[in-house]
């Protein structure tokens, strides 16, 4: 297992634990993490901050993304996949996209490298997740 | 004067008096104000608190966005732009997009109605401040 996808797991699951959603993201520079984040719609009441979205708040001002990949457990929204083109991330590396194809296409228009590594683990939690609170997924990806 | 611009350029005035990128948002329903932000990125050190994202921010979990207008006094850059397709937000009403292109024609494609004020005071204060402040302004595009 790739570390840093590991510690974007780790993210998620932590967030799982805190009643959350379960996709967590990390911030890769030079081969060192310098910022990790998870979704927190439900623990901040805050429909912005998904995995990705909180791992780049925590990062702070950093200036240029130029040298950065972003980890995330799950393939990118629109949200998200709007920020890393925004942001000139120039790579994403994502755990899975078979629970949500997301903005792959539009990352990619825009030259984004994404790589998806179709992790099993990954996989199975957000099937669970989807099954288990339906509701909450559909309010996240704005199908309400 | 449309109240609803005038209360996001409120907003954007409010941030340049605090040191800030001048750039301001609020959420309409139903004729009203349900939410105001503005930029936040130098009060608090924070890349992805655009004026729209601090605005949704704020907004808190309201569910469906169906029934919302977003207005900015600037034209959404693709972070902002993709919040706005991945929320479900049906219109967008901007103050101007003469200093800052923004992502109008990918709102567009994915069937948001985009409204461009070309308000003055708009342009003039976005003018300014990126005359004033050019190092600051590309940081906030993401072009460092």
């Amino acid at each position: 297992m790739d570390p840093f996808l590991q510690a974007a797991i780790d993210q998620a699951k932590k967030s799982l634990d805190e009643g959350g959603i379960p996709i967590g993201s990390v911030l890769v520079r030079d081969n060192k993490i310098i910022a990790r984040g998870h979704n927190k719609r439900v623990q901040e009441a805050n429909p912005i901050l998904h995995g990705e979205m909180d791992c780049l708040n925590n990062a702070g001002r950093i200036g240029s993304y130029k040298n950065t990949v972003i980890y995330s457990t799950l393939m990118p929204c629109y949200m998200c996949a709007g920020t890393i083109v925004q942001f000139n991330i120039p790579k994403v590396i994502v755990g899975e996209s078979r629970t949500f194809p997301g903005a792959r296409e539009f990352m990619e228009s825009h030259g984004v490298e994404v790589i998806d590594v179709d992790d099993p683990t990954c996989i199975q939690m957000m099937e669970q997740f989807i099954h288990d609170k339906p509701e909450l997924w559909n309010e996240d990806i704005g199908e309400l």
